[in-house]
């Protein structure tokens, strides 16, 4: 199932795709927040709703918002787990990467920051003038854990997404730890839609790409991330307790703007999509702000 | 006024101390993250029911939890804010420190981390065997806020409450990114009261101090903060909306466990104090899991 939060008629509510048209969930759960700790239960009604119900609202007739527009705290972010962003990152700062990252590394993003798919990205030069792009598979967590055993890691993803780490390197970079230049306003589209783990029978083969007006910056595969899925949530969830409808980026792959020559950064009326096969497409533009 | 959440009875209510007593303000707000949101007008009521109600329920006889016990998303945290402090600290990790940040270093510590006032700390090997105190003051934001000049900042603090920033060193250095080292389960005491921003004439000069077991290992002064209350304030809202019931925890100063010669680590049985002058006292107890 690909689930949605969506605004039709100055309502938000919440459904599933169905082809090219909208089946509203919102009898079932006011927002995709309380249907994911609905649990099994929730999902199954979702299903059995989304079968029997006649399509009659086009998808392309509401706006979609991100599937969870006001997270419950920070979006977590993986930062270099894929080997050859680390080395572009390096080099871009001036060195080589020695070895890998032999543990995740871990940031947040704030939850002011979270944007539609479709959502322009503010633009303000008094703010950062070095606005760069990230392609990223989200997961998004089903039920509270803690100490979660690799091997049972896998029942912990509710469902998969499309995120935009939209980051500011000026102050990511003048403020060492990452979060202040991940957390601008409307720096993290996602969507469209989260997709359901049963849809993604294996989310370490997925081709992961970005573009920017049209021209393809990252093509990558989810299979070359370092650390994995499990190994991403049993490490998170060591001595802290993840819970339902938590979300988790898991780093992007090489082809970001900073790290190219000359180096690359939006400009207002610039759109990037990023687009990870088997989920969708998310597309943005830089609007001056 | 001295703003609490607290249990009696086995409700969760807020309150407002009143000398050794309690005075319910549950029939202003449900919580006090709503009464934030009240603005000066749930402020004003609750100043005026707090003078006017008989005290009838004394302090000792509720339990006091973190004044914001659930926070609505990670609690923003100041890296090396005093000079004493960043130098012990680059000094532990073998170099010497510089020059001082020239940004405010931003991270944050998650939700579940929360803890209240004299709860205990959770200690598991397996997690972590390097658990830290950083005694810091922390301010609640009061209103939404976004570019907020240096000038205005002061009048987007709601209040002041004591924050130990429990730190899994082993976890804090091995992932870079201080994250996950920074967000164990009750790694983040905090309380005991919310004391509302008309209380603390001065904030930047408290005395602020720390022990282990009734030893002082921190006792310096807000004085010394690198960036101070408005400069924090007025960096993280840049581009960056901030949320009423925001918590920001401003940074420790000098005398941490891993800083020291040779490293002190807290261990099961420990009990740790953080003070600061004309707030209060937290006061928490490392506890096996």
């Amino acid at each position: 199932m690909k689930l949605i939060t969506y605004q039709h008629n100055e309502q938000t509510k919440i459904g599933a795709v169905k082809g090219t048209a909208v089946i509203d969930l919102s009898a079932i759960a006011p927002t995709l927040l309380d249907l994911i700790k609905m649990g099994n239960n929730g999902l199954a009604q979702a299903r059995q709703h989304s079968e029997t119900a006649v399509p009659a609202l086009p998808l392309a007739d509401v706006k979609l918002l991100s599937p969870i527009p006001n997270p419950q705290r920070n979006i977590m972010c993986l930062g270099w787990n894929y080997a050859e962003h680390a080395a572009e990152s390096a080099n871009a700062k001036g060195f080589e990467i020695k070895e890998l990252p032999k543990l995740p590394i871990v940031f947040t993003k704030a939850t002011t920051a979270v944007n539609g798919p479709y959502g322009d990205i503010p633009f303000d030069t008094a703010v950062s003038e070095q606005i760069d792009w990230e392609a990223e598979l989200a997961i998004v967590i089903s039920k509270p854990g803690k100490n979660i055993p690799r091997e049972q890691a896998m029942e912990y993803i509710y469902g998969y997404t499309v995120l935009n780490d939209i980051s500011a390197r000026d102050l990511q970079k003048g403020g060492k730890q990452f979060f202040k230049g991940k957390s601008l306003d409307g720096s993290c589209p996602i969507g469209p839609w989260l997709t359901t783990a049963d849809a993604v029978p294996d989310p370490h083969n997925l081709r992961i790409t970005s573009r920017v007006n049209g021209a393809t910056k990252q093509d990558s595969n989810t299979r070359h991330m370092i650390f994995d899925l499990p190994t991403i949530i049993a490490y998170l969830s060591r001595g802290m307790t993840l819970l339902p409808g938590d979300i988790i980026a898991t780093g992007t792959p090489s082809g970001v703007g900073f790290a190219r020559t000359p180096p690359e950064f939006l400009r207002p009326g610039d759109v990037v999509e990023c687009e990870i096969e088997n989920i969708g497409i998310i597309r943005n533009q830089i609007q001056s702000a």
